[in-house]
């Protein structure tokens, strides 16, 4: 077996490592095939620790955490069950420390934790299937600073070009799609894989080829860490609170900078808004601010029901201009399902046109993908 | 003290992780603090681990690995000497196995290793100063698909446009730059720094506004990881073998991609090539096989010394379009300094004007990016 062939230079790897400084280390492989997708759409997942008492599996892959076996030559393995298409996410948890994959470079962060990832695909078009980069004219993603007069800073957002946007002189829709609490501007197309999304919808002809702007939604934050002056760690304390607000009110100056930069067509019927729990309340909330700026707007586990005369008022503001779509999505286990239900009693009640997805699950990205999906395909038609 | 008193929630976080799955657990802090730069500019890095026998600190600001000191309450932690300016890499060795530090989401991924990394001014403008983010214009940063008929498919590659680009009309001078074995479009704009680094020398007025391209140079590779077709494990196995070959006779369309979707000052005297290592080698080899087409070329521990009477012509055919700057940097310590001597020895004996910077130090990114300070500082004037 391969993995086995390598130990004497694993071995050797890992001694080097700890001989020499990080930078002389850098070009260590591991040797070793970690996560190894099997013909049957298993998975094997392999860490090599001789010294380990208890490795277990931590993922998403799997209904609960799971022990890890151990080998005579120190390698932990574990093969799940065959797998449905889907990204997955895992982290091995050793003597009860997390660790990440060393064998595996795909890695994605979530405010502060890392994790690994994986796709698999089982079938085209399953869940895996729109997360893969397939062979396919693909969009350009820029990563711009746009200048908020509202809140006197430059701010970093990420915008998404369909295939095709440098040739010719097509003006496109415009989709907006916001993240969650401590998220940034990277979220949706690092976490979210929206630019292969986006890709294979539009490759296949299931959605419009169209401009997606992913701002960063923490008001107080300029930009993603590493972009950002000073070194912070994102942490999700405060980003929740007032936020909304702030993000309402310099919501226009990004429409302005993407109206005056990019090729946009005109009008709410080519302007939709999206996003997941906080990016969803902020979503409900612009279209109740500004009734007549979205055409489309997507909820995904987050929304705010009215409590007061003049949120009812604005919510009816939002239908009296007929929105195209209205789509709300949220998983069957997910906290912000009760506010979802308030929220669609209103519009039950109402007689307001809207579109309810509920998913299994609760409050995760592998939902917020699915709804991406299920949202993006319906809109701009 | 912050740390001991969030232990019960760091245990807490930790039982969790080993409970619930990776998805369910992306929201936990460490609550630790880590790496913290103290007042004197020295780095206290902390990791807790109550299991563990053995924590080294392996990382660049080190002159050799260091083992950690294990409080009562298992928490293991160092405290450097006062450091320099610099941008520095570790990770921890945990009973013999790499591990990264769960409490800093800084991490950068060289070809298939990842490291946690900080950056650390101790004045304006030293090194760490260049890497850091500051308050000033920003240029953006896109990733772009480009066709490319010399290799009949479309690769990826990254474009840096000044600050102001978007306003007004203004043609700018371009850079190319290029990564070494095994790395991609990610490698100068991630580890490199260079957008800050380029960001920071034009708001200061020591560099000159300019586009940087930064292609793939592995020519079998499509696309740095996740946005390649296959999950594939980048390693530097081949991509040093005939790359070079295949990079020269395919560059010219990466320039006219870049020549017709960007404001580009027209001729060779705006117009550069360096690379790092693998990346040094083809700007060599670049800059002989288009005399015409590079006013300036660096070289920064990479060259191509002539061995055959063509390739004496060659070069001698590079310095008879009398290039504005020909530059080599390479470290007193590095394997690649051979060659870049043996180079020297022709360009002095014939008198071809260059300019040669010997830094500290092997083949390491610590030295590329000052290489890079140095080179971009002196072009397009």
């Amino acid at each position: 077996m391969k993995t086995l062939r390598l130990f004497s230079a694993i071995l050797l790897a890992v001694l080097a490592c700890g001989i020499t400084t990080a930078q002389q280390a850098l070009r260590i492989n591991t040797g070793i095939v970690s996560p190894e997708i099997n013909p049957d759409k298993s998975v094997t997942f392999r860490y090599f620790n001789p010294a380990a008492d208890a490795v277990v599996l931590s993922s998403d892959c799997l209904s609960a955490d799971t022990p890890m076996t151990k080998d005579a030559d120190g390698l932990w393995s574990y093969t799940t069950e065959p797998l449905k298409g889907e990204l997955y996410s895992y982290n091995f948890v050793v003597d009860g420390q997390r660790v990440l994959d060393p064998s595996n470079v795909y890695m994605k962060r979530d405010i502060a934790l890392w994790v690994n990832y994986f796709t698999l695909s089982a079938e085209p078009y399953d869940l895996g299937w729109y997360y893969e980069v397939h062979d396919t004219p693909h969009g350009n993603v820029s990563k711009v600073w746009y200048n908020s007069p509202t809140l006197g800073k430059d701010r970093h957002m990420t915008v998404y070009t369909p295939a095709g946007y440098e040739k010719g002189d097509k003006e496109y829709p415009v989709l907006y799609l916001l993240h969650g609490s401590g998220g940034d501007e990277d979220a949706w197309s690092d976490l979210g894989r929206a630019v292969q999304i986006l890709d294979n919808l539009i490759a296949e002809g299931k959605a419009e080829p169209m401009i997606c702007v992913m701002p960063n939604g923490v008001y107080y934050n300029q930009a993603a860490p590493g972009v950002a002056v000073n070194m912070f760690q994102p942490t999700t304390e405060n980003s929740r609170s007032s936020s909304t607000k702030e993000v309402e009110e310099s919501f226009p100056d990004i429409i302005n900078y993407i109206e005056s930069n990019y090729r946009v067509a005109p009008g709410r019927e080519n302007r939709a808004v999206a996003g997941l729990s906080m990016g969803g309340r902020q979503s409900c909330a612009l279209s109740m601010r500004y009734p007549d700026k979205f055409g489309y707007v997507g909820l995904f586990s987050g929304s705010v029901p009215p409590k007061e005369a003049s949120e009812f008022a604005a919510l009816d503001g939002v239908f009296a201009n007929s929105p195209k779509l209205y789509w709300i999505g949220v998983g069957k286990d997910d906290g912000a399902k009760r506010n979802s239900d308030v929220l669609r009693a209103y519009l039950d009640e109402k007689g307001y046109p809207h579109e309810y997805y509920e998913s299994e699950g609760g409050h995760i990205w592998r939902n917020w993908r699915d709804y991406l999906i299920r949202f993006s395909s319906q809109i701009f038609k």
